[in-house]
């Protein structure tokens, strides 16, 4: 595949970052350009920015092998939640990069093309994404993704907590809020038939695992139906580099 | 604008080579999409590679004045040319890379979009294509460009003859050949009306303005237009700079 | 001369960015190794990244003739500043930074080899470097510079104030805090031997003239030398360009 | 880890090409600088560059749990060898380049830290390093590596064919020419008290099994010690980086 590293000022970001894609190689192309594939959306974790997905895991040969177009965007520490500070990186997400993507590459994939997959904070997004806008994917992952919202109060005393106040407010107001999980899965199990079929999968000596088995608790007494793996796995790129290939071997025929 | 840094694998040159492209960002959309705009092919000189014009002129500003799609592909020290080892940069440079521009960002411009200008041995490559290929180009310019081969006859005793005689064959038969932009210049002058626009720009203290001045007097005695130019100026990118500057301007409006 | 790209983790940042640097190509390196060279911190603007230098201006060709490291680093829209979030921008630049660089190329250099310079909010992250820690610079520049506070109270109705109280706090206390070009100046007043020499540009088109002229006159009746300049010109690219020709032009002798 | 890339010039190959480089990041120099670490030159094969390691392997992961430089130039289709056109691609890689790194880096590695691999292409290019510099190398890796010249006879009707004797002139003489991994290994044999720990791995389903067998059993006679390794696999990324976890995890002790 040919790796696009792409330097772009976003208008809801109000900042220039770098966005890295994955389409085909000329010789890989088979006839099918580049507007008329599958997209798969990939979100990085809380440290990382566009680079990560490429340089620490395999996901280009994956892309051969689907004949996707893997999207990478930056979002610094995020959350992929429109701050309080006027960058708007879930906007950004779910509207201003589909059209910029449209705009530059002709991609204007029907839901039936488009994937949404993230790790740990990318997690947490791409299943926001999947949950609010359900209309847009036809399948979404998390994998070591934060998945309640239970778990800021329980670290209160962590040196995070201004940062993730400055970011989210209040953190004993999170449960219940917008940005809590659990709350895109109820506004989301109240129209099953286009909830996307969702993917999460966590490590057993993984921090986040409680984050993971409340989710999976929560999807169940909800009656939404949930592909939950579990193996042992910490949070790290060889448990991701594994779960990205399960997640797109269930969800996707190989090309090749 | 935004900078697109793609690593690709061209099956006409068999090899992974970088290649850059300039879009608009977000903001300078302006309703007209990627594949509606005009795109200028850019091509770089001896040494250099598809990074050239992006780290040493301001290419992207005049991207952004013109509304441009600029494209910089990578063609190694070939000269454009289809090399005896296989590696066909022409082939790619005017097949290959078009088709897959338009595979990826549907770009698929017609003659009235596209331009084409290099630098030096770039200078070499835009009229070898816009005079074989006129169809294609509406305007084509060449900043102190390698505009004839006698200057190889002249230059036998070179540390470089090995090299070029690797690569275009006997040197003493290139005058006249397939390589010389004097042929070019004879088949395009058979079809006047379908000419592109000429722009060819040279500075006076360059060891190679007297090619140029042979062009230009190769393209008067066969009644071929050519917008010439001279100036007080070296084999460097601030006169490239300018040149660049001068040949937008006097082809294009400015979008902004 | 060579151009990196680099994506590292800042500790202090807590996230992956891209720094760039320009060095030597090795037909340049004149038997001064990276580690021996006069480095040059290259700060860029509101909405940039470490990118922009590169691809606007032509600072590689002045890098060349002068020698010179150039370090870009990346610091979003976070005016320098150790912001409230617990990403510490001014203690990256100041300390994580340099002695990364140490770590990474073995630069360490002496007062006398090291200059800043940057242009709107890097102008303001250029001057308070080297007024807050003028043992480290020789040399420091500001252009189109915000340099002066009472700015923002001006600006009060601004979209972007929400923003800037997010990173500065209550902005009608600016004037006079530590954010305040002003206080830098009088604090680095107190100490006249070792203050590095300041150049400042601003256009007369630019809406940040005021502040420069405030804070040439702040200089003036603090007894501190600045080399100040006007000229025709707004906040953009071909302004800038010229100016870092000028500051540089003032400061280092040229290598070739 | 922090990846680099970067543009440079090379005199003697005497166009600009990308060179990754990966170094520790500042949160993983653990107070050892970048001079003072051990160096893994990474070498692509046929059809790849510089960014090949970087986009298709999990390499930069193996660099931080072994502290690494891992260092990856680009050489085209070249074999690694000084071509007849004056592009010295060989004179590139065992003195231009280490002399580079010391000039940028400041890295002057002795022989116990300093380590060549390469894939394809690269385990010929490797091999060639670590057979004519024993005195460079303290270990040396082939994965899938082009071992043995009959090949090029058996292959004379290949469409490559006149690729190859471009570069290497007559292929049926390069058995037992300066091209031939034998005649280097022969070479290396007079002083085996210098001689580089040797790795080699090939896939079972791979045509350039032939090559290694025949270099394996040239070591057997010669009594070059030569640890070599043959499994089920392709000529293909999941073999290389398996193999080269294999052989880091011979020659190195990890750091974390």
């Amino acid at each position: 595949m040919a790796l696009i590293r792409m330097d772009h000022l976003a208008e809801n970001l109000k900042v220039n970052l770098p966005l890295y894609i994955i389409v085909p190689e000329p010789g890989a192309m088979r006839g099918i350009p580049v507007r008329e594939r599958k997209v798969l959306y990939l979100l990085h974790g809380l440290s990382d920015d566009a680079s990560a997905w490429s340089r620490f895991s395999t996901i280009e040969i994956l892309a051969r092998r689907y004949g996707l177009v893997v999207v990478m965007p930056s979002v610094g520490r995020s959350f992929y939640i429109d701050q309080p500070n006027g960058q708007a990186y879930f906007t950004y997400l779910t509207q201003e990069l589909p059209r910029y993507l449209e705009d530059v590459f002709g991609i204007q994939p029907g839901r039936e093309k488009t994937l949404i997959a993230g790790l740990s904070m990318g997690g947490y997004g791409a299943f926001k994404a999947a949950l609010l806008r359900p209309e847009r994917y036809f399948a979404a992952a998390s994998f070591s993704g934060v998945l309640s919202m239970d778990i800021w109060a329980a670290h209160a005393s962590d040196q995070r907590q201004t940062e993730f106040e400055l970011l989210f407010g209040d953190l004993n107001r999170l449960p219940g809020s917008e940005h809590d999980p659990s709350v895109w899965l109820e506004r989301a199990a109240q129209n099953k038939s286009v909830l996307p079929r969702l993917f999460a999968a966590c490590g057993r000596q993984d921090d986040l695992l409680p984050t993971n088995l409340q989710f999976k608790s929560r999807c169940q007494s909800l009656g939404v139906a949930l592909d939950y793996h579990e193996e042992d796995g910490r949070h790290d790129w060889p448990f991701w580099d594994r779960q990205i290939q399960r997640f797109l071997g269930m969800v996707l025929e190989p090309e090749e």
